[in-house]
């Protein structure tokens, strides 16, 4: 019998947190006659002392949240608690504090919202301490395995898409090749929709090996069409022709920049001689304030949650599949890996318009 | 052996009729070599002489028009060309014409990008003269069978959540209950998914009958819990409870006004003694322009119509099922048709937020 | 020696009301040490007893306010203190019961925010009570004198543009005639501001008499030069050409519909023998996300406001004036009544680029 | 008597330039009965042979340029007409090629829109070859003298903002104190409005000296106070705190990237122990739509520089100043550059929302 239930973000924030925090709230506390407590900063709000953690009311879930990117939960910075780095440099498994502060909530179940790696480590903490886990799938990478989309990744598509809307006129005007480099850090989604989207010329993705001679083919063959500028979108995971890493360029303790965009900027203007610019898109993508689809495929979801701790059902991810919501088994959403199908719809999409992927 | 193809659309416009139109014409000379006319207005185009159509430039497919909303090419106003109205009144078969301006033009197949009324007319053309059809699925209300999403209709949401998102805070300020009605000629999935993504507290479709009473009991309710303001989303072809059409009033000779929207609102006043105001949101949800979606699907679309006509698959309408273009037969889209389902997914999520569907 | 302060929102709500409130109480409290007391929905907060009021912690004014429409006070709804409408419909002055509020507060002075109807009774308000009034300019009608700009119309412009500019595409798509009511219970900058950014090809304003006949010979020389379609604004205090008001419908008890841009889509339509639709945008205009120069603008009276207090100097409004906040007699900006000049920049750019008045 | 006009952009792309464009044909062809010869990238487009120009015709002046960002023109990209770099690297003075193309169109005058650097060109061109100049002011700085507004400016304060409100939740969810990089090359206008309007916690322009330390002051107060995350924005031209310029890391060829946003965002992180990340926000402040204000001034200058043409008064900017156009001298405009005012209105307003210049 379910009285009490916790719920955590875990994981780069994206748009939409807030809107499943609301539908678990009003379905569970009005339809339910449950509590929820919202567990502060993931993992680290129950390994804490005191336990960070509200219990949250459902009049306060305001539909001003709907709108609001980003998490009020906080998410969790600080660490993998089977290897949380100590003050002292050394990695502590800490994984029973977490445990513990689950117990002493009184909790009857947990709802993880996060990408694969944080259901990882919830399913390690859930196997060992046997939580009650159900999973919420949100990565805007949109790489989960099982379902059709993730939370996050349309609204991030969208401002990627208005990043190219808004390149292309000074790019005409300039008489420019702008690249514009997208989140995706194994999964080239953002990169691939968004180009299709945008109108990008050339669209440089993981899953697709490139050699920059046939990019900046294209930008020529551009040219000779009498066109005198060109997008290309390229996705943070992208690595050189070669299969490197591009060399982060550290100025000072922390920060770090350059990357693949300025790498593909830099060879495009020396193998081509057109004026090039970057772009990074970088923390802009996750902030925003989720679009309608965002918010609704959220909701559903964080209802359904819900409905899966009601029915018993637990270590199963709900998932977006064919205009509904079901769920799996999160063992199954994590192996199931999701990177762009080199053959799939988007793709040949893609080069039906023309667009290169530099292959 | 095809050569020359046509394009038209057909019905209301929406966003992301020149995405299509930009990927049929690029896929269609670039890659396959054929020439693309765009057919002015619909059959329209193809009953005037001389017959309204131009060659399609794949170098003027500008990105711009990714950006457009509505239809470069105009669409289908004047009328059904099996009962064309004519200037005394009458109505003529003029189904011959169409299927002459075809000939005339040496057309090898004809896209069609239309929703169900649009695909009759067109596949009994196709059916009388033996013209070579493929449709595109349009419709702002997403009604169309075997496909997740018809083109405008995700475009249609944004700009129906953007405007609950408006009313929200005027609301608030100023203690009302908003009535927003929108567009959803039979199906009422732009209430329902804006419902949900705007935090509405009362959904109203055609596919759900209502009492007028639990609604106002929803207000109250709220109210009762502190909350000053309200928000309802209505479907245009919502009636009374009673199954009458609300009496739209005229005032001059065209134009008409008043609705459901006006009704909700009147009888909401009477019955809670709340302040209410009504929005009707009408054509502004069809000319913005297109969201990202819609941009992506359009253009998958577009590609794919030119593969089925390279196959010599024709009679078909390409689909948008699991994340991939299929397509299946036109007539079984029409038949198909896709209310909300009482029961699905989006109608529970809206159950489970505490949403009303006055039922 | 000022120790506390008050502060209203009163009128029709606007974008910026909360940014103006989040500055009063960060510079108020943190800068000066004062109390900021937030007064519920205008001089209703006063008037009740207990008083509604508030006391504003710096720490809680988020920088989330600044995206918020409405205003988080609530707004005057309930009537003017002078002839308050009692339960029996009989009108009381309860003048007294307000300015005792203010003193109950213990209230060293007040800022009203609001239009020239709110500022009159403030301004009466103080005078008979003593009350230590500063005024911040709130209208979305910009109809308030010596100050370039009130806070809200800014916004309301951008809404405006934004609809014709959805109303574009689908305008040219259906070869239609759009016509936009947009608000202005008085003058016409609304209409005339968006008119131009917009892309109007008729602008009509309550300030420039009209003739139907002209806006429809404009209509007809458009369509004589090959364009399809036409938008016309208006401005909801537009008349018919008789100067006669719009006779607005009434379907139930309390909500009205119908109104000017109905008629003048009507008259359009015989006259022209186009087909036409028109667009009401009501509240749509006021609870959106302030826009930066709102916002900018409401700060920086905020601020100012915080500083006429400070120096004693009361019975004054904050102003925008070349750049720079300055600040006028109340009366002075209510009298100078500021009305769109027929001959002025904006009109004379209209008619530069053909707009019609229908004049 | 003027029968053929030249219009041309210069320098830097921005929001606003082709409603200019449009507003100059419409008023000029329709309403005097002159030619407007569009000149392609500037000077550039007068320097070719045969002359780059094209004849602009009223009825393609769409208001679909009205919300295009960039210039359909082209902007000057290849160098100042009298230092011109050559293929061997040579500059060679090729300003009476220039002059030449005025006359080989015969124009009878020459409206410039560009800056103070293009301004100065111009205007020596004007003086060498008894040129009829008009200049139109824009520049996304807003550095121009004796006019309040530039055209490109307010769209650009727009994005900035945008991107303020967007990093704020991702900030809040991680603890992150975010450093946003915006244009300004000399000016701080857009980090200082946009600041403001965005809620920055700290804003960093050229005119106001700071240190890095009172900077990090401000991130621990914040911090003190209970919030977990700060905003900071840095106009581009903002040095060290030892007035060095940051030097800017070359990867490859062309391309840079790096500077000031980085530099603030590393020392923060050294100072305050914070996390901090940058985003430099680029490119993407030149090309978006449009806003209204933009679209209307843009207009307004360029209906009267047509007119300042008709009444025969050249070597003269438009300006805008107290809701009006007026005209000023070029050149006194170019003297007069307009920094931020240290003790204006909006440095006063930030300062009293508590917002730190690290001075």
């Amino acid at each position: 019998m379910i009285k009490r239930i916790g719920i955590l973000t875990s994981g780069g924030d994206c748009a939409g947190l807030n809107a499943v925090l609301r539908a678990v709230v009003l379905h569970a506390t009005s339809n339910k006659g449950w509590e929820v407590l919202g567990l502060r900063q993931g993992t680290a709000g129950l390994m804490a002392r005191p336990v960070e953690a509200e219990l949250l009311d459902p009049y306060a879930m305001s539909s001003v949240l709907l709108r609001q990117g980003g998490t009020v939960l906080g998410t969790t910075n600080r660490g993998d608690p089977f290897a949380f780095p100590m003050a002292d440099g050394h990695l502590l498994d800490r994984s029973e504090e977490v445990i513990e502060g689950y117990r002493q909530l009184g909790l009857d179940a947990l709802i993880g919202i996060g990408g694969d790696g944080s259901f990882r480590i919830l399913r390690r903490l859930a196997q060992q301490g046997g939580l009650n886990l159900v999973g919420i799938p949100k990565t805007i990478d949109n790489d989960l395995g099982l379902t059709e989309i993730s939370i996050g990744h349309d609204t991030a598509v969208w401002i990627a898409t208005e990043a190219l809307d808004r390149l292309q006129p000074t790019a005409a005007s300039h008489d420019r090749v702008m690249v514009l480099e997208v989140m995706g850090r194994d999964a080239g989604h953002i990169a691939l929709s968004a180009g299709i989207a945008g109108g990008a010329d050339a669209i440089l993705i993981p899953e697709i090996p490139y050699s920059m001679e046939r990019v900046a083919q294209k930008i020529d063959d551009i040219k000779r069409q009498g066109r005198n500028f060109a997008l290309v979108i390229v996705a943070e995971a992208v690595t050189t022709e070669h299969g490197e890493p591009v060399t982060v360029t550290h100025v000072g303790g922390k920060a770090t920049y350059g990357g693949i965009g300025h790498y593909v900027s830099d060879r495009l203007a020396t193998l081509t001689g057109a004026e090039t610019r970057v772009t990074v898109l970088g923390h802009l993508q996750r902030g925003a304030p989720p679009d309608p689809r965002d918010r609704v495929i959220a909701q559903a979801f964080g209802v359904h949650a819900v409905d899966l701790i009601d029915a018993g059902k637990f270590d199963r991810m709900v998932a977006w599949q064919n205009r509904r919501v079901i769920d799996v088994p999160i063992l199954e959403a994590i192996e199931r890996y999701q990177a762009v199908d080199p053959d799939g719809t988007l793709v040949q999409t893609a080069r039906g318009l023309g667009i290169s992927f530099g292959d």
